[in-house]
């Protein structure tokens, strides 16, 4: 078994550090925060680093101050390095990290296996469940702190039970980690109910914005450099934003442009159903997953728009043409 | 045992009506469902009827048509009519109701026992979770629908999972119902991803015009009739704006002034922490729980504004004053 050869791995080093991907999440955060109180409590030495500094809805959660941003530093000395919810090990953003021993944790199915220990379970939910079970397996009594930390994992990385992953055993181990402790009300408190003004006038003014298209099933925001002036608000703010359009009913391609500069326009897409809108943001040279891209499109706002509808709009052409034949008609 | 008297009651009668209180939320509508389904799994006939409609969000879900609204006909005959999170009698808004055997089921601390059987059990986190354990002592199976049923008790009463009635035992619970056949993501999916293009232009004009008053620690958003012109949007899209500017960090009070009329104003409060804004609503003939209230204020904008605030200023200065006796200077 891989977790018997990371529990061997951990109890024979004694100096760790722990990462995750770029612009860390509530699983990044929870999972590698877990995952270090757990080596302390073997004795060892755990370090936390991420390229980005975590979200600041986070702030509040226990023991968050420990975490490090920024690049790995020449020669320091790890037994192993963590790398959690990354697909590949360029997804760290940390140049020295192949220097390292790598034991690579992650639930996605596309992860390249790029560790000198993989372990990749794609039916956890998280890779906060995969450190539950890790646990479990040593053992290893969970402390109310390491059970907040895989909440966090678990809760964020499901859209707080909303999401497809959300299944019994989710509920199974959010009931465990709260009887340890953990605190749901205290935990979305924590991530939800500390915004700051920016963040709601943002939302506000790119909300009422909003256009839809029926014939095309579109729903369209935008967001200029503008509506930053006089407002505390930073460009990270926008995210999730894209939301609220593609929550419409009968929506099926939620578009979100944000201008980025001059004569230029980050474009967000997400998709419902079977519209492969990687595709449509391939064209303009970016990229994602099919139901959730985005790309960059040089212009003014009507002449990007114009270009972004018109590839959208061959798209669904494609599709309509394809279901005619698909229906065998 | 209360239950006891209600099981033998359920399994010696044949016709039952079920309701809950005017707008009735996702408890209401969770708890009756399923009360209406386990009867009918006895064999029993089983109307559920609430004065008011469902909210639209609930329409996709498992037989949700079967839902009778408006005032209970003449001579109906039922060996019990079940009033689901009711607290006082005229909860339900039925004028006839006190004509009948109820069966008052309830989590509410301050229900009246205006039944011929009183079930209230405060510790449980939605009368969706005592159904579900009345249905347990009865050692029913449950199906796949009654389950998604309680679920959505369970997790509109929790706030999705948010609140502080969120509890081990609620997370037990929805592992049950989720190996029952309740979809987590299907029930997220019908409650929240099927908004009108409307109440998200609603959403961002509403935020657009947030003032923020540090010194009183206040929060502000406003809503005119005339920004109903041209968009398909009703009064109650309105519900739940409060809750962004009362998730602003530093914010102890959120205010909607919402125009309802000529010359006259719906005001919505919300405190955080130990002010009590139900008796500033009183100043003004208003009312509700001391962290959520709300009055009408009758005046021109500025003029009802300016009002509202003398009264919270006169409250937040006396609280102040308490806090300084209190600390014994």
């Amino acid at each position: 078994m891989i977790t018997g050869q990371i529990i061997e791995r951990m109890r024979s080093g004694n100096r760790f550090m722990l990462t995750s991907h770029r612009k860390p999440d509530g699983d990044s955060i929870g999972s590698e925060m877990a995952m270090a109180l757990i080596l302390e409590r073997l004795g060892k030495v755990a370090v936390v680093r991420n390229r980005d500094a975590y979200p600041s809805a986070y702030r509040r959660l226990p023991g968050i101050e420990r975490i490090l941003t920024g690049e790995l530093p020449e020669g320091e000395q790890y037994d192993a390095v963590f790398t959690m919810e990354c697909t590949e090990i360029e997804r760290p953003g940390l140049a020295r990290i192949g220097d390292y021993f790598i034991i690579n944790i992650d639930h996605h199915h596309n992860n390249t296996m790029f560790g000198a220990l993989n372990w990749v379970d794609i039916g956890a939910c998280a890779v906060g469940e995969m450190i539950f079970d890790l646990a479990r397996e040593m053992k290893l009594d969970l402390t109310t702190e390491i059970a907040t930390h895989l909440y966090v994992s678990i809760a964020t990385d499901t859209g707080f039970f909303h999401f497809s992953n959300t299944t019994a055993r989710t509920f199974e181990i959010c009931a465990e980690l709260a009887r340890l402790g953990a605190n749901p009300n205290f935990v979305a408190d924590c991530l939800y109910d500390h915004n700051r003004p920016g963040q709601i006038q943002l939302l506000g003014k790119t909300l009422s914005r909003l256009e839809i298209d029926w014939e095309m099933r579109t729903a369209t925001i935008a967001l200029f450099q503008s509506d930053f002036d006089g407002i505390d608000a930073v460009d990270g703010d926008t995210e999730g934003i894209i939301n609220y359009p593609r929550s419409i009913d009968g929506v099926d391609v939620a578009v979100f442009f944000k201008e980025a500069g001059t004569r230029s326009f980050r474009v967000g897409l997400r998709a419902r159903k079977d519209l492969n809108v990687a595709e449509v943001a391939a064209e303009f040279g970016g990229g994602g997953h099919p139901q959730a891209s985005g790309c960059t499109i040089e212009g003014e706002y009507e002449e990007v728009r114009g270009k972004l509808f018109a590839a959208l709009r061959r798209k669904l052409q494609a599709r309509s043409s394809a279901a005619w034949t698909a229906d065998g008609r």
